[in-house]
């Protein structure tokens, strides 16, 4: 294996497709994100990016075999339009390790013709969350004005310590590209796997692409979570939790 | 020395050969598997593959000769069956490492000719065991079947973390050149060298490939830890350990 | 993007510029110093580097736009002297990535004929401070022996580690290419960004340099400091400060 | 500056010259010892190296001037033989560059005709030590003999980790290229600079290699470290060391 590997699994023509990322990151927002989008459109495998700056690691699936480290690529069609979805289960090593895996992941983009793209994450707010207001960041101005009128909100001074990794990266290379990328960032606790932050980042992706999607399976996953987090609250005076329940904390 | 410099010992043709990795890792039950194979079948070096990806670090023989840190493939022939056994006290020092000196250790496999491998290693359970079970994984479907009817296991979610290392990339990256590969995970608590496990990982390998071997000395090498568990309780209330104790302590 | 991305802004040509390098460090003194020249002068943003070697992140400014790691160098015209100011918000992400980049700089310090430099920053003292000592170290003993003109101080193993960073390599590579470099460090407590020590750094550096700056807004961001630490002293009796507050701790 | 930068200061012929290494680690034994025999035989510098795997450091000497983190090859005549004594303040900054900095200097002792190394270290008891014995390690038996009848201790799983960093490579890597390489390790405390095992390893150095040294300089320093330990005692009862005391610990 070369420093990137990528696999072909399917050549579709899109027709001006969007970039969707959701890595891992803060409650997993943006990976809960673009797994939902992939699960309610059906979405096809397109590319497989292997490299050697993905954790040293292979995942076992329930059916005993194995996979290694890797980020996907699927093509989804949501209301018409062409999507390519960035998801899997890792981030870089280590920094230089970030910088060169968004490079790849940017050109995977351009060869299906992506001229504009998001980044999903989540911004850690510290506390159990109420309303799960959407944060924002993007490459240029226009794209800013057109967030805000989605009703993504930009505040001084937040995310406090900028945006990092491969969302931040896909920002900051992109725009050296020319891309022009925007970053949605729903709020989170920080502590737990967060479905309902998931789910307010996808409000208002749907509103600025013009789709519909259902959420009644982030809905479940959220009332799961809360279930878990009454269990830990529990814990405190009662018995310990089981490792199914453990399971679900990120 | 260059990134990799691979000393050549023995040159056998060897007939189908089953590559058998065991590096330190949890309980060291891989490495002292592969080493009990290597004793009771008088394997014979054929390869040493030294690398700037090990630690910096030699080891001192009894006899006060150094050792450069490496890994070593002795040619074992076990009933008849030819096997390929890795073995050594390092793994890499980083995760480009790992994926480089896996792919070196792949090269090395491919050119006797290896078909078909097993990386062999501990899963840890935090607590001390009874009954050793092994799980595992595989590339492949047909090998998880051949390996549920050796009596390994299959649990959701288990390994928890995946299976990380040169283990991990021998599955992940074998995979990637159509290489079948199983792992063979045996149960130890994590905190102890634990020869028993690596009995248990070796009767699953015999029943898989067809060949009969002897642990007598594994046995005197459980036993001893037995004796080293008991003075670590002991400890609790009596005098302290000599070194000669400890050391058995991975 | 290669492993450096330098982009032109503008090409001045100067005459016989002075680099003076503020990047962020203790008490983000350099940095303060660095900024208060560009803002008092007016800078005209001549470069900006980029590169794989900066962590991987883009910060948000105030309008929600991102701007990638990088560091900038100004143009300055002060008091009839061209000086090539080195500011950013990054050092880079580990030992290797600092040589390469200081190296980087030098180049295109180089670029515009620079034959002499300046690394500012704060040296910690662990205590808070009334008189602000600067202390200096650099390439050569005619460049000490200036320095010491203009009261800057010498004390016999200190600062104690060393100078290490790009300050230190601009200092040690400075030299292999021939390039005299001074470094002047602030006295500064190490807890809190210090406006008072960036002024005192530059107070010497205009009498090397002769040029006359203004002091007002550092003052405004000193006495915004001790607010700050009235603050703190308070919250060991009193209600917690806001996020506004704490803001300002480097 | 590349990878590497050889730095020539001297290139005198030398006769059958043997390599001394002392480079800082456990109660700076090596380096001490290395330095007392360039103080002693009124060393010559012929090489300095610089390399990016170095930490990104200058050091500033007594006069303010900044030095580059480097090691130095100097040219020692020791009773009529050529000593190359390879000393310095820093380590590689991780794996791969002790690899890549141990290959550099042993083609710069290559170059001037070294066929026989001795790498000087320490080894941490852990306690303060009344008798300080000498343990050693190296490439070949022939080597271990003539240091075992020079008096040095060859004892069982010592040193319990094997050798590290540069000293340690220089056996491994050394053997690599057929130069027999041996290691003297002082017993030390491993909590402070230790000027008596330095003397230790250099007594058997000098049986060695038959030459005569002086001890003075050393015993001096191992008195003053008396003072400091004498204080560090009493700091449990009385009042605080000065930094100056403090100065004196590794």
């Amino acid at each position: 294996m070369d420093e990137f590997d990528i696999e072909v699994h399917a050549d579709p023509e899109l027709d001006d497709p969007v970039l969707v990322e959701g890595l891992p990151g803060v409650g997993h927002v943006g990976k809960l994100a673009a797994e939902h989008l992939l699960e309610e459109f059906d979405g096809e495998l397109v590319r497989r990016v292997y490299s050697e700056h993905f954790p040293p690691q292979v995942t076992v699936d329930d059916d005993g075999v194995t996979t290694l480290a890797c980020a996907e690529f699927h093509h989804v069609e949501a209301g018409g339009r062409d999507l390519l979805v960035l998801s899997g289960d890792h981030q870089a090593g280590d920094g230089v390790g970030h910088y060169r895996l968004t490079e790849c992941f940017l050109d995977v983009a351009g060869s299906f013709g992506v001229e504009r793209a998001f980044a999903l994450g989540g911004v850690p707010t510290g506390e159990l969350i109420e309303e799960y207001a959407v944060l924002g960041a993007a490459t240029d101005a226009a794209n800013v004005e057109t967030l805000g009128e989605a009703g993504v909100e930009f505040r001084e001074d937040e995310p406090a310590g900028g945006i990092v990794g491969v969302s931040g990266l896909l920002l900051g290379l992109g725009e050296r590209r020319d891309l022009p990328v925007a970053c949605l960032m729903g709020e989170t606790s920080g502590y737990l796997v967060d479905p309902k932050s998931a789910r307010a980042v996808l409000e208002v992706l749907q509103e600025l692409l013009g789709f519909d999607v259902d959420y009644a399976t982030l809905e479940e996953r959220a009332e799961e979570m809360e279930e878990v987090v009454k269990k830990i609250q529990e814990m405190e005076q009662g018995p310990t939790p089981t490792d199914e329940d453990l399971r679900y904390i990120g």
